[in-house]
């Protein structure tokens, strides 16, 4: 799949101890640091950082069916070579695993193959695995350490790393939840050449974002490279690299969201409530899909309140449209639902305070910031005339 | 019921705001450092206390059918003097609640009641209430604040202080939980004088272990006037905050129990396993009674290995029988079970490291110490003796 794969052949071979480059970033958290491995062919490497963490001490390697099928027995050889016996735990693919009963299943499973305190438990999979997994892992006989092994471009870039896991309940996503800190991350980004184009591009919403953030060299960067980072190669690694960095400064700052880390949620009210709307249902929506929908709507709605030129919405849209990532309501297949609904599923995430809708907004790519106090019909009357428009 | 109810007539009504005198304990936590009040007729206080941790927050107030029966008016009456309006959440009493489906229906209850970061959840009742509403606070958005109303002697002299909550799994007692400090812990002392005998006499259990583990005087001064505890009155604070003391400093030494904290486990492996035992049937055996049976074997045990002296394991099941208390495996209602089975379900504990049993033993009375490597081979011999002797 990679036009560089010539670069790699002699890495392909998962088992082998040969692995790619490979890029370090620390996240800088008092007294819970560690440190996230990115590059081509890094699982056993890996099995080694993970054997030195914890030696002698049992295993749970968490991972989802598809992902099992695809890689698990490539991982369990380089964890045996590592000395590392893996008892392993698999969930149905989805977002419908991140619920209360696939929770307590799990927790049962982990207590059944006796993972005790100075044990790890591996999240093995995308960002659905390592929300479920460190949620389980974070309240285990009241926390046990665990690795977090990225499979999916957007886990890679977002969710496995700062700390976040939780899972959902019938009034919303991520309600319940907990911040417990990996105390490893391995992205293998070629992990990432399995992976459907659909769900690679949904990722690629999350890398965008941090350009859109308050980095406006790498969203140019972004404009110019995104078919070399979907391809493969050294691309992809800066890519993933850029996106850590990005989320790992935010997290140090503020890891428990009193301030500053809200601005990782741009896009990200809208693209919950339309998760909401769809039913969390893959098929038509997935969580990537939702933020590229998201994003654009935050740039447009910044413009239409006088905040943000026009021409930085239309260029986030036009990016988002050439990459093949929705970037309007419309584009929701089977509809969104009426402004009325969008708004009403907004105000059911957990970045409500007392009522207060709270959004990031941005003045500019690059320039993005907390509004602690939008007006619920400020946001409605924004939907009904992209509503309008479709 | 209370010799001493003439000092406190004046107070008697929940609903002024004339308490009686109080003890303030402080909890010494870096950044989440809380106190302890304890004294009779605080609720009113309480809810003053509360009203000024959260101006204009939501609150819910968590407490059981039993509870609530005979105190929720009274407290509710005093929150909305303090203009606090709570939503009232109900659970049934006992430890079947502390299950996941409990916990399940708890969550979803308090997103049904829009309980969000900012506001506060009350843990009012017993252990299984504060154990229960404390790991929903800690997971419900990732962690809301909450306050301990303890209302059983057993909890306002242990769990609601330190920090640890959970719930039972089908493997065992507490595997799933959190550490999620409250932000402050209320023990109204006058809220005992309707607690059963029995439940209060389990309470006292843990009392006692203050003394034990490093509190040779404190043990003297209960002998002398555990009568006065029960009854109520001056004795019963100063019993109340000596616990608490003896806890907070442990806790503060020691928070996620990584050392010391251990110590309070003193009488509990054996505990546990008897309660796991008698399927945590409250009419069997109840947590305090479990532990008083495990201080008497704590130091019996300490007494077989040589470590402690004979007429300290005496005195120690001397004053438990006096008080009414258990103290040998052949008052366990319906059988212990056998060696084999005591000690296969002490290695269910999450006490267990790597398979290793750790044991609070003794060299006397007030001298506990944690002894990591204690051979079940041992405990089983000693448990043996015991089920002959009886
Ligand atoms: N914790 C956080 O901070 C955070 C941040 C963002 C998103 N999230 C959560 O992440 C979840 C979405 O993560 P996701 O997009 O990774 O979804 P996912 O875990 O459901 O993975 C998407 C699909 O890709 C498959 N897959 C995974 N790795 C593969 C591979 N290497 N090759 C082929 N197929 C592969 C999976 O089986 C699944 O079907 C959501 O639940 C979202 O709430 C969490
Ligand atoms: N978190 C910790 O650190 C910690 C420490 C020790 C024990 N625990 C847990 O605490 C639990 C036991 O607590 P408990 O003994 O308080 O049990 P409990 O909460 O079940 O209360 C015992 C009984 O007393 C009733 N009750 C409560 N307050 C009353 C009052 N004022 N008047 C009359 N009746 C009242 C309750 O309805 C219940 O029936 C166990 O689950 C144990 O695991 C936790």
């Amino acid at each position: 799949m990679s036009p560089f794969a010539a670069e790699n052949t002699g890495a392909k071979n998962l088992g082998t101890k040969n692995p790619g480059a490979r890029i370090v970033v620390p996240v800088a958290l008092e007294g819970r640091g560690y440190e996230i491995h990115i590059g081509r062919h890094q699982l056993c490497e890996a099995a080694d950082l993970i054997a030195a963490l914890a030696p002698g001490a049992k295993a749970a390697l968490v991972t989802d069916e598809r992902v099992a099928a695809l890689h698990a027995q490539a991982f369990e050889h380089c964890l045996q070579l590592s000395g590392i016996s893996a008892v392993r735990i698999e969930i149905p693919p989805g977002e419908a695993s991140k619920s209360y009963s696939r929770f307590i299943t799990l927790c049962d499973s982990l207590l059944s193959a006796k993972i005790e305190r100075n044990d790890l438990i591996i999240a093995f999979g995308g960002g659905v695995v390592g929300d479920l997994t460190g949620f389980a892992a974070a309240v285990l006989r009241r926390g046990v350490r665990f690795v977090q092994i990225p499979t999916t471009l957007l886990s890679q870039v977002d969710s496995s790393v700062g700390g976040k896991t939780g899972i959902n309940s019938p009034h919303g996503k991520n309600l319940i939840g907990a911040f417990h800190q990996p105390v490893l991350v391995i992205a293998d980004t070629a992990l990432l050449d399995t992976l459907s184009e659909r769900e690679f591009k949904a990722g690629y919403a999350e890398v965008v974002k941090y350009g859109l953030i308050d980095d406006r060299d790498f969203f140019d960067w972004c404009e110019a490279n995104w078919s070399r980072i979907i391809a493969g190669g050294p691309e992809r690694d800066h890519a993933v690299a850029v996106s850590c960095k990005a989320k790992a400064a935010i997290v140090a700052r503020d890891e428990r969201e009193e301030g500053d880390r809200a601005l990782l949620n741009l896009g990200h009210t809208f693209a919950h409530a339309l998760e909401r709307l769809t039913n969390y249902d893959a098929s038509r929506l997935v969580h990537g899909e939702a933020v590229a929908i998201g994003l654009a709507l935050a740039f447009r709605f910044s413009q239409r309140l006088g905040l943000c030129p026009g021409q930085d919405a239309v260029r986030v849209a036009a990016h988002l449209d050439a990459v093949g990532l929705p970037s309007r309501l419309s584009q929701v297949p089977g509809g969104a639902g009426s402004a009325d609904e969008i708004v009403t599923a907004m105000g059911q995430d957990k970045k409500v305070k007392r009522g207060v809708l709270t959004f990031i907004l941005a003045r500019g790519i690059g320039k993005s910031f907390i509004a602690p106090g939008v007006a619920a019909e400020e946001v409605k009357a924004f939907i009904e005339t992209e509503l309008a428009a479709a």
